[in-house]
């Protein structure tokens, strides 16, 4: 069975440009590995992955892997503009004790779908673990098609993770790879997960799961086992945090910096964010403390 | 007066990934500085500045510099998704002898205007160099406002390259700026670059300076001195050159791939790209061969 | 309670550009109300109307109404780019026997918020019966927000019918609207309906219920009733429909033909499309009949 | 020779929604002969002609067509959702006196191009009268491709107004008919008319004629007859024009409610817009009042 279940883009948690927030880390992983995920996507978009310098990202790997201890499957972005940089990534993660890779589009200049089955060509037989493909056009300014997503699996790819928030893409995906027993769909976007696991996805890699781990695996098995009533009530929280927590101000990135400073709410972790990014104002973090007391309170009064 | 005038994006002569063509850029300089071009600006779109290693690129940059010996202003691009890698950038293409940084907004996460405007605020203070701002929206995700260029403009920024295409923005900028006597607006656009100059703008950054640096340089000076058939002629070609060199293909950056073959075709460099692109094959190069064997005759028998 | 259910965006049926159906039209009302819907909406995007003449709409109006006979509420859409048509068709609707009018925005010039305002401001108070607003921005290039909703509110309106493909704000709107006991929040989306329903939503107008409409009211009664295993079913079955019927060719509006073409294969009225618009070529509407038999192979089996 | 030069796209004067502004009307085509225009294109998008009652549409045509007086010719927009609509207009404007029609996609449903060009196979044939094909993808959600011009070509159409702003297709237009010695290639974008007279293209439809006819007619002889300086001042009042008078406020048709505007200013006409549009408040209509002084101002000094 291929990689399945919940795997949350792990957020990094920061006390500045160059420092880990180690502890907080510690704290995240415990808080996630006790929420029972099914495996961790490190150093992708709500990672802020791109905008950590390398030595970072690779002592960020180490770190994670080692609290770990391969109880769950650990996959690391490796996304770069440079190609030697990816293959420069794939290496140290591979040591650093990653298990698998995960590769978006270079995400500078504009790519044909040829030009980028192309790279692939030439970077998959050259990765030196299994791969993950990851869409996500609003960053990388290319809707990967299912023919690109066909030439990934054929050069080796295990999975892809769809965060076009385009629904129907992702069913006509799960659609084409549903007799490929070794190839993973997950949905990048969180209010179409029980749609896309009760189609035959198979799994999802939802950002809030850093803040409520235990609810969205509840999802997951709510799903598989046809509980429908746990769907419908996680269903509406999963909304409300959708409606409510990643739609502070007018950021483009506001999924990311909700996250983070519920985390701090949470007492989990620091809600620093890199450059180019900026943690949300003090005025903004009392609103988010408000709301997730509201939130954790509904999610409690359900269990 | 600020810097004005024709500053091609220089293409980046290449081996392989690794390896400049050293020979090739010798040549290219060389054509450049015979054209007359009034300065070079480096590691950009054209120049494929963020898929190089950085090692390469401060090679790059040092030999330019000491080929071009101060005869112009060099400008080098140093934007990168790693806030501190830009800063190592800024500080070793001083080093090397670079005049001026270009700043373009990070290019991973969409940033707000309130977001690249505190990026701005962040990063400016710490240049040791001038810096241009750079709007490539088809790139960035990001149209740059007004607003945040008057804010660039008061953290010390000497101007701005606007590629966004949108006519009525430059027009706009030009507006705003025309009193400010130390800061440029340049066309990235190159089919806009007479109504650019006739409104008040002080120059163009044009890829096809890469292969006909007299040309432009010519129709800059046409322009300022008021010689409108000439003026009508060259545009006709630049149009042309537009038309067709840059459209070969379906590739969203044609244009890049077009001046590369072109630089091949007249003997001046490799027709390498470095991935995500990939160099045209050989039947497209094949036409281009033609297509410059064209203009050439065109524009020889004008001159 | 406000209107509720399944409203099935009824398709017209038609012999050439001039001429209605009329045995087909019969037998489609028949088919509608056998399968139990709670109303039909006429003369929308699914039924052609913008591109009937205003005879053959009044026509139509008429003749359904007196099939209904008051049965199930009928809705009439009326928008137009000339504000006195719809000012003129709202009069004969009301004659002809309608219940209810729909309102999209005008189609031709592109509408800011506040100018859709002054619209419904001038056109609400003059309106004979009850009116639904309609947000369909791919076709009238305005996403109407939530702020213009709510004026369309104070100004009566009983309702949206929202089409925008946009998840989250439907969701929006239904939580803006939820302690409105008279104004309806119906989903013109099909593959949201079970979650626009399950989060508090009234309705939906799903195009497909023209061919299956005792399908779609079965899974609007299982959604209310929590009858999980039948929704997560005919859900698929829905999905199926979208994925396929929907999407022959590259025809922007190929939902209305595949419908029309479907109708035909049903033996319920003819798939003559009306200027501009054309129907299916025969090899299409062949492999269309193949599709059709084994949809309702499905349904069947399962009843 | 094909139609060319400067055809104004008319305002349509009006009292309200029913009744033409007479005495403004006859005021406006006046100006508009005494200033030389070439052509005058009524019911278009600046003449709000899809807002308009199709019985005032005909007596707007009647009214201007005795006007003119066959002193140049009339063209008249059919464009219509309804088919049979754009028929009877057709044969109505004919006989009102109209020398030409103008065929922009129906602009309710999305079109693809195959439908398009089918479209016009049904059309074309039945037109009493030569027509253009009018491209504006803002308005009708297709952006026309070389082929379906081509397309419209073969069936008889004599030219195309294309509005895209897309400065390089309009480009390509004019290269792909350049030997057709029947064929007119307009723009309709201000901002590009010397661009595309100085590339080989026939003439403009620029809404800023309306207000200063004479003006735009010296642009194009200056043009035509190579006068530089007054190109280039002729371009800077359009840049302004098109800069300042159509950007009052965020309004999608803020050009159209600026000419109207303007048009009252001079005392040519009334401003009203008929619904949906609305004309601008009284503070906005004093602010253009010193505009349009300044641009009278400017252009009676250099004249």
């Amino acid at each position: 069975m291929p990689i399945h279940g919940i795997i949350p883009p792990v957020a990094t948690p920061l006390l500045n440009d160059h420092e880990i927030d180690v502890e907080g880390l510690e704290r995240l992983i415990d808080h996630l590995m006790e929420g029972g995920v099914h495996g961790l996507f490190l150093l992708g978009t709500t990672g802020e992955g791109t905008s950590l310098s390398y030595e970072l990202r690779t002592r960020f790997i180490k770190k994670v892997c080692r609290l770990v201890n391969k109880r769950v499957p650990v996959l690391a972005g490796i996304t770069d503009t440079v190609f030697e940089n990816s293959l420069r990534m794939a290496s140290e993660y591979q040591e650093a004790g990653a298990d698998m890779l995960v590769v978006a589009p270079p995400y500078y200049n504009p790519l044909s779908q040829s030009e980028m089955q192309h790279y692939l060509d030439d970077l998959a037989p050259r990765l030196p673990l299994p791969f993950f493909l990851y869409n996500i056009p609003s960053h990388t300014k290319i809707h990967l098609t299912t023919d690109t997503v066909l030439h990934a699996r054929d050069l080796g790819a295990v999975g892809i993770k769809d965060s076009s928030g385009d629904i129907n893409h992702i069913l006509s995906l799960i659609e084409t790879f549903k007799d490929a027993a070794d190839f993973a769909v997950l949905s990048g976007t969180e209010i179409h997960i029980s749609q896309v696991l009760q189609n035959g996805g198979h799994g999802a890699v939802p950002g809030g799961a850093n803040l409520f781990p235990r609810l969205y695996v509840d999802f997951y098995t709510a799903i598989v086992n046809g509980e429908y009533e746990k769907i419908e009530f996680i269903q509406s929280v999963i909304f409300k945090i959708n409606q409510t927590l990643y739609r502070f101000g007018d950021f483009p990135s506001g999924i990311i910096l909700g996250i983070k400073s519920a985390l701090e709410v949470l007492n989990i972790c620091s809600s620093y964010a890199v450059h180019p990014l900026r943690q949300f104002d003090d005025k903004t973090r009392e609103e988010i403390k408000k709301l997730v007391l509201e939130l954790q309170e509904t999610i409690e009064k359900y269990s």
